[in-house]
């Protein structure tokens, strides 16, 4: 049987970088591949308690079906939180005209697709960092988007070929990015380069997708403001989750976004899924209001202060020189680049012949067949023992390539 | 702020009706208006029970990132359960060369959605019996669809017209159907229906997408086929749903397609919410295999027997005979008819000054713009108190319409 799909589908390449992941089950494996938050991250017995209690006290409200922009109080608290800590979310009640409004999205990648579903037509430019998170790439290409990279240098996004990019392609309507601890380079842009792009969305009307997944893991460093903060234009729509901070797998992110463009977003999500898993909203709610947060945020950041610790360590121990990585302040990844004498998937296949796990850096072009120098580790999910051995793995691979 | 949205967004239409249904919160209000499924057939005592268990033995697993094809083991229950049940699923084993396969889905929308997504191009016709499913129509057109209508007849979707429809609309490639206790009119195809729809599919090169949310709330009269079973060909996507069995507000659905379609269908899931809420896929996986599903089923059913049941008596008492109905052996809803001198949503409105909540008929409609005479009851949400007096309201406004 010969099926015809769709030309955004159709386009999508499948991916030669998936089938290096695809390794067998293998006990002696080590995975630096992965993005998920550490298991240690995940407030077990608070979570079971406080489920005990909603299916004893909610679950009529629980189990039934729920609003598509998300659970009242689940979003007032949020609101309320992200405000105070982000100094995020501008309303009517302050004078704006734009009103930014809280959604309950399931994940912070849904959020990331629906703003690009309503803004945009297939066929157009989404503008990106280079390299930049595969989820959201392949949402604008599924969504039939042309994704356009601009290169980063070391405070961020390069700002004057933004602009150059900008200028060429005029059909452009958004800009996404994730200005602090990006995935997959793991640095965070400066506050000049997050003032200047700001002034140039708001001089060729362009719209901000700023994706924060990782900004309540900062381990060191001073914290950095968000883009959205600075939005008194009604021009940034700022997306983030829970998923790093109380589970990945119950997908239960945010958004806040001017009430126009949520209330848009709203009507896409109802035909996708209609709602987020309402139980795991509540206990959301339940969680952030009656059980503390910034106490629980604080031994994640132990944990990944630690683990990224070790891995610095050990690559610093392991690596020659002429392979360089980033220091991350937080966030779960390092990112390495290669000399240009060596061949990044050259290289990465020959760290899976070594059992071990790393994902090749032109997973995340713009551009799905340029190649790239550089390939991305997680600290988060593996032990401090894989941790080492690890790196030790990967320090004889660049041995042998660097020594060829 | 002037915001410029996307083609297929900007073009969906702010609902008339909904205004209609947002009703003051009112405790005098009673609405027949909701799709919801009996707070009473949500299996409470075990869904805590064994999630309790799962916080206790397997909290690692279930709050962590999962596969987005789903949970392996609700894939492989879900699969064999709708094998036995509904004869659903061909494989290679078995000589097959579509090779079916089992995806879990965030609901049974998000299966109708994706199906759409990876087999259309936005402008292109989906061909849908007339009035549907509001949730699937909307889906439909928030990817840039153009949704075309089929009359309904005694025996289901009118057999003649839907080929007259396909001649007419080459570029259409889905067929999109609720076969069984159809939404919103509660009724269900014949054999031969089903048969005639299957045989015109395979002649014309379509794809039919089978929507069976309801199956398993047979109350009364004998079992029918589904499409997907009569499906030699690989031309069958059907989708359903743990939602009016176990719980709506988990959100967790399923879709048996063919390998081909399913593998693309998770390609565009991935983008949307990387993968269902994963504590409640386990949570599902070891209801559907610890316990007695199929108790709990006919415990749904007698609730859903008797309301439906009370709703008949009460129409056949309060209700003029110019007001016709469908008499439904399962699902959610019942379809009345209005006679050709009562404008449809004026009666809507009508019965909402009285304070009853029931759903225009033109919600369902293919054709946005066209009228109706049609309006959608549900009997499953409201008490038998409810029940008794929301018909006592209807047959008041009735009565004041059709002595006019």
């Amino acid at each position: 049987m010969q099926y015809r799909f769709s030309d955004s589908i159709a386009g999508m390449k499948p991916s030669a970088i998936r089938e290096i992941l695809k390794a067998p089950a293998d006990s002696e494996t080590i995975s630096f591949a992965a993005g998920n938050p550490s298991p240690e991250s995940f407030p077990v017995e608070q979570l079971a308690r406080l489920s005990a209690d909603i299916f004893a006290h909610q679950s009529t409200l629980a189990l039934q079906y729920g609003a598509t922009d998300g659970y009242p109080p689940l979003r007032a608290a949020i609101a309320k939180w992200q405000k105070e800590r982000w100094q995020i979310g501008k309303t009517a009640d302050e004078g704006y005209d734009f009103n930014d409004t809280t959604l309950i999205v399931s994940g912070g990648t849904q959020g990331i697709e629906l703003c690009c579903r309503v803004l945009c037509n297939p066929g157009e430019a989404v503008i990106c960092e280079d390299p930049s998170f595969i989820g959201a790439l392949n949402a604008f290409r599924a969504a039939g988007m042309r994704t356009l990279g601009v290169p980063m240098n070391d405070e961020g996004i390069d700002v004057d070929a933004l602009e150059q990019t900008i200028k060429a392609n005029p059909d452009a309507h958004l800009l996404y990015v994730i200005p602090t601890f990006q995935n997959p380079m793991g640095i965070s842009w400066s506050v000049e380069t997050r003032k200047a792009v700001y002034a140039l969305a708001k001089k060729y009307g362009l719209i901000i997708l700023e994706d924060n997944p990782y900004g309540e893991t900062r381990f060191a460093g001073q914290e950095l403001p968000t883009l959205k903060s600075m939005d008194e234009d009604g021009v940034v729509v700022y997306c983030s989750t829970l998923s790093k901070v109380l589970s990945a797998g119950m997908r239960v992110g945010f958004v806040v976004a001017p009430e126009q463009i949520a209330s848009k977003m709203v009507i896409v999500k109802q035909t996708e899924d209609v709602h987020t898993n309402l139980f795991f909203q509540i206990l959301c709610h339940r969680y952030i209001t009656e059980c503390d947060l910034y106490a629980h945020i604080d031994k994640i950041k132990d944990i990944y202060r630690r683990k990224c610790n070790l891995m610095l360590d050990c690559l610093a121990k392991e690596l020659p020189e002429q392979i360089t990585y980033t220091k991350p302040e937080g966030g779960l990844f390092i990112w390495c680049t290669l000399p240009d004498s060596v061949d990044g998937m050259e290289f990465v296949r020959a760290c899976k012949a070594k059992k071990l796990l790393v994902v090749p850096g032109a997973t995340f072009n713009c551009d799905q067949d340029a190649p790239s120098q550089g390939f991305r580790l997680n600290f988060s999910t593996p032990s401090d023992a894989q941790i080492v051995e690890g790196c030790a793995r990967l320090g004889a691979v660049a041995k042998e390539f660097l020594s060829k």
